[in-house]
């Protein structure tokens, strides 16, 4: 691991190469980073993006044996992957999921060895990695593959941060995957990486329940009181810091708010429409549970905007940000 | 009906005498309304309350053959139902359940006669009126048990008014309870009351998707290829202003609220975080689909609070401007 005076290594998969991730890298060049940023992508892809954005692009090939360095504006380190064929900004090749995979792979191992001290993801399509034939059921879930761990989801944006115990699954599925096991392997990992990765002393978490007004006794269901409160109470004898179960429409106010340092929703609308509402344009995907820092933007590949210079960079900014405070054992 | 020049008469149920209804409405008492405010209740009660509280309360007995009038400051009308036994702040008391079922069922069919413009309730408490043997399944369930109507509940703070497909149900529950019949009836109402009570003129409804990303093109749910998107279409041909399904965590963005004027939500915390995180303490619950105009606050009866002078007017006053605002037939 780097010392914290040192440059930091970041690996950036640019993702879908018909989308909006390729431009996001190439803005992202022009702006001065206190770090280098190792964009793993064909550099055939990020020069003819360039161009296209008009925006002045210098590749300069990565080479382990060198000490990491800032770059000066305009200037990218990358770590060449070759795409199948050419990509058009808008649309989507399956010819080319093997490549998306292949960088993915990569930044893994990288941070795996040591080579990088975090990753960054833009966003890819599942769809077309599905229509190539892998059996890919999401990014996170992919490099958990590779790293082992217990991927548990948080998105963070400045004030509030959000874990969620189950992820994308149909709402139908949630209930039932509420279970003890599930819900005590979550809590655990949450608790144990806002104190290992976030550096914050017996972090406080508020905890949702999985129905209306959580359950309102057992009136509007019963899995708080069977699996929710039981859980939390055996975390709070073994002295962790956990409010609730509480009802998520009163949870997500600042009097609560104000004092916690994470929430944990049950499932995917419960906790993501607060955060993105307060966040969006500066909110990070941050995948715990894992031996590397992985961090991701909040949102997708934006088809329609790849090539036009539309895309905002906030996001990917503040996933940078976020793995870099991470990585330099700063709280973020 | 009053003409918009006269003064409207508001009836104002306090709720659970144990909690803080009461002491809203005598702190309401004091400030300025441009309404006459009758409250349905014990006046016994309200002057127990009001000494407690250090605060002048004069009471007024409602007749119905005067005309109405603003009260002074400190000054409540009345219209009297006697509770079985004193309430003390804080105890809860099943003797006293059926004293708060006859107020809201005075207002109700005070509103139905014609001799209030609109009623205005505070919060009860459904356990105690259970544990007295009334089948009780909610307020709003209550009320258009009287009225007829099909009632769709509306939360409002200033910007965003959220409206619900289902709304106190188990989590387990909610995707089966999404059909074709509900959605469609939801809809319509949503859409009327928006033109009749809201005076919008071909509203802007966003309407979310049951599951995560609105399915994911089916990959996360069916429920939005099989009725969400049959019945936003069959409606769309009728020339109404549907937006959806979209995903509950990108539709709650400035982007796609700025042109809103509801947001449509399948379920309880699919919805309210968002808008309670928002309007905390200005936010309004509105009953639509009833013959009558009624709204109520947002909050819980807090028994801690009750007697303490700790109670916050705010939801109460924005649930009386937006009944007066939808009785005078002018847009909140």
């Amino acid at each position: 691991m780097a010392s914290s005076q040192s440059i930091q290594r970041i690996a950036l998969t640019p993702g879908e190469p018909a989308g909006i991730g390729p431009d996001l890298c190439i803005q992202l060049a022009q702006q001065y980073l206190p770090c280098e940023i190792i964009a793993i992508a064909s550099p055939e892809l990020l020069e003819q993006r360039a161009q296209q954005l008009g925006l002045p692009l210098r590749l300069k090939e990565f080479d382990n044996s060198l000490q990491p360095s800032i770059q000066p504006s305009g200037t990218l380190t990358v770590l060449p992957v070759e795409l199948a064929e050419p990509a058009q900004p808008g649309q989507l090749n399956s010819a080319n999921s093997r490549y998306v995979l292949k960088t993915i792979t990569k930044a893994t191992k990288g941070c795996m060895d040591g080579v990088f001290e975090a990753m960054v993801t833009a966003p890819i399509h599942k769809g077309i990695i599905n229509d190539a034939g892998f059996a890919f059921s999401g990014h996170t879930e992919y490099i958990a593959g590779i790293t082992g761990g217990h991927p548990v989801m948080m998105l963070a944006t400045p004030g509030l941060r959000v874990a969620l115990v189950t992820i994308h699954l149909p709402l139908s599925e949630v209930s039932q995957a509420i279970t003890h096991t599930r819900l005590r392997a979550v809590i655990r990992i949450l608790d144990n990486d806002l104190r290992s990765r976030f550096h914050i002393d017996n972090p406080k978490i508020l905890v949702c329940g999985l129905n209306p007004h959580a359950g309102e006794g057992g009136h509007l269901g019963k899995e708080e009181i069977e699996v929710i409160e039981p859980v939390l109470e055996a975390f709070r004898n073994q002295g962790l810091n956990l409010q609730g179960p509480l009802p998520a429409d009163t949870l997500f106010t600042s009097k609560y708010l104000a004092s916690a340092d994470a929430v944990l929703a049950m499932y995917h609308d419960q906790g993501l429409p607060v955060l993105k509402h307060i966040g969006f344009g500066q909110a990070v995907n941050i995948t715990l549970g894992l031996p590397i820092i992985r961090t991701s933007v909040d949102h997708g590949t934006a088809l329609d905007l790849a090539g036009t210079g539309k895309a905002e960079t906030g996001s990917l900014q503040y996933a940078i940000q976020t793995a870099l405070a991470m990585a330099s054992g700063k709280s973020q």
